[in-house]
């Protein structure tokens, strides 16, 4: 396999593994910071890798239309571009495309849109896709797939999720094996369980080296999606990396990561910081809130962050009012270490065997 | 003397020294960052320090109206506010309070005004800004001062100039004496040689711990500045700190400490940084410009700035053209980091008397 996979402890349906890219060796499970157009917002790679993180997120539709991928890739690559020496996702532009809506149209060839920044036509086929992600020089490249919006049509999914097989084999096909690098495939069908059988027998007869459950949390709900989870991943091989599309919520993730989920992405932590939004053990604060602007304590007492080791809730709310720049990166470094230390502390009640008592107690605190 | 002052060498009428307050040794010409609202704007304290920067500007205007000073003192003063351990420059509120125009009335008691925020009636006298300086913690408080447009009436800035030295002698007055803290007063006077040196009469009459000179860079021009320099800091003691206010460009601080100035701060390099604009040794760079799109080189190749060694300008292109916060963070980054060290290069010039040919070979390369 391209790149490599361990699994070393279970717990239950909960894996601790470890996934070695060509750039690092990532813990699973694992949550990977949206670094959307080239950057994660309102950080430094350095403070991005001071949480722990160790892999990103990139953007396919937003780095092809700007600055673009030809270009990336002269410059040496997206790695040396954005100055992070860590691992790199990419996604494959196909839930940006489809959220253009009006702006699209699709075809068993690809989807032709329309750029939301100019306008101007572009095409995205699973072969240009996966070009553009090897341009990129992405660890992990995402395969072209559909994803319908909820609700839809039982016929609408059952046919988008037969269009995102056959662009998973032509994605499949595109991708060059390289030592260090690998694609996974994404299983769709939206909440039903037939349809995401389907898929997924059909993305593992492709073979990947490794699975993702695209399609959820757009709406259906987290009971839904926890549904679809319990009907999808015993679904997956044991021994291959399983990756939640877009999710979520500190909710979310414990309750995916009991499922067998060891992979996660979501905006939520750099979006909520650069709205005031804070996650902490004992629930959301909004800082925008008149109650903290005479609050001498930090954010949150057990988190050890530069936001809440260096400043009181007060001074976070003044830079939130004021709509100051260092209010976002002080709470995006705080909601980043938020979700990096929840996963270390999954990881560690996995190898401790304890991770349904840990997600008891965290649904408790919630 | 309240904080304590050296000057450690000569060249011309530049000086070499050192200033010690209750927080920090400051090794002068110094170049003081802003930190208007208690954040110098998209920088960590901890990114500002590693600048080489030990001393910060606070806005008396900006934070008595948000969060307010009784606050900032409940919570400890504004060292502790903002995370930031080394020294505070505040100023008087008087500049902003000017610039209300039609917002504020002045008489003898102060100056009246509202708020840019809310519409709030305010009033700022001699004794109110010390206070609100005393409460913040201030290591060097101003005198508030008025300081009249450019281009006014003789008699306008004659009068203006008297209302501030009667201003001055209520400052000193309600400053309260504490080891490692000082008071400044301010020479005004416009371009008039013989108002500024009554102002600087009077203010050496009152005995302050330092010396600003205030009203210049509002238009006059640089000639006229320097005109106005060479006619003042003459006038001032040797043994005590000169501060040129609100200045300026690099060259404007070259120009000013070969005529004696020690202290300086401008919003211009943090400006400069949200707005893609960086100071180099070869010029200034608008990082905007298409031409950087492709550009593999760093934005400067003599800056051990974490801008200049960790990425390229096509990437600082990209981020300001995608209006990403990381570039502002960067070239403010990159911005403070020219002008501290453009002051550490005119301090070893003075330690080696070559002032005058760092000047002139300055002056060529821009």
């Amino acid at each position: 396999m391209s790149i490599r996979f361990e699994v070393t402890a279970r717990d239950g349906a909960a894996r601790r593994g470890r996934l070695v890219t060509a750039h690092d060796d990532i813990e699973t499970p694992v949550f990977m910071p949206c670094g959307t157009a080239g950057t994660v917002k309102a950080m430094t790679p350095e403070g991005v890798a001071a949480t722990g993180a160790r892999v990103v997120l990139g953007n396919t539709y937003h780095l092809m239309l700007r600055p673009g991928a030809e270009r990336i890739a002269t410059l040496g690559g997206l790695h040396r571009f954005m100055n992070w020496p860590h691992s790199i996702l990419t996604d494959s532009g196909g839930f940006q495309v489809m959220s253009l809506a009006a702006r699209r149209t699709i075809a068993e060839r690809g989807v032709t849109f329309r750029s939301h920044l100019d306008g101007s036509l572009h095409e995205l086929t699973p072969e240009r896709s996966v070009a553009i992600q090897q341009l990129l020089g992405s660890d992990i490249t995402m395969a072209l797939d559909e994803c319908t919006p909820f609700p839809s049509p039982y016929e609408a999914v059952e046919s988008s999720m037969e269009l995102t097989s056959r662009w998973a084999e032509r994605s499949r096909r595109a991708f060059a094996d390289r030592p260090g690098h690998g694609i996974f495939g994404i299983v769709q069908g939206g909440v039903h369980p037939d349809l995401r059988r389907r898929s997924a027998e059909r993305m593992i007869d492709i073979g990947f080296d490794g699975y993702a459950v695209g399609g959820l949390a757009i709406g259906e709900g987290q009971a839904t999606m926890f549904t679809v989870l319990d009907a999808t991943v015993p679904l997956l091989p044991e021994d291959r990396p399983r990756y939640l599309m877009g999710v979520g919520k500190p909710a979310d993730l414990v309750g995916a990561v009991l499922r067998g989920i060891d992979m996660f992405d979501c905006v939520l932590p750099t979006r909520s910081g650069r709205t005031a939004q804070a996650f902490t053990r004992r629930g959301t604060v909004n800082l925008r809130n008149a109650r903290h602007a005479d609050d001498p304590a930090p954010l949150d007492p057990d988190c050890g962050c530069p936001a809440c080791t260096g400043y009181s809730r007060a001074y976070l709310h003044h830079l939130s009012r004021a709509g100051e720049i260092l209010g976002s990166m002080l709470l995006t470094t705080h909601n980043l270490q938020y979700y990096a230390d929840l996963m270390v502390e999954m990881r560690a009640a996995i190898e401790r065997g304890t991770l349904a008592a840990f997600g008891a107690a965290f649904a408790e605190a919630a």
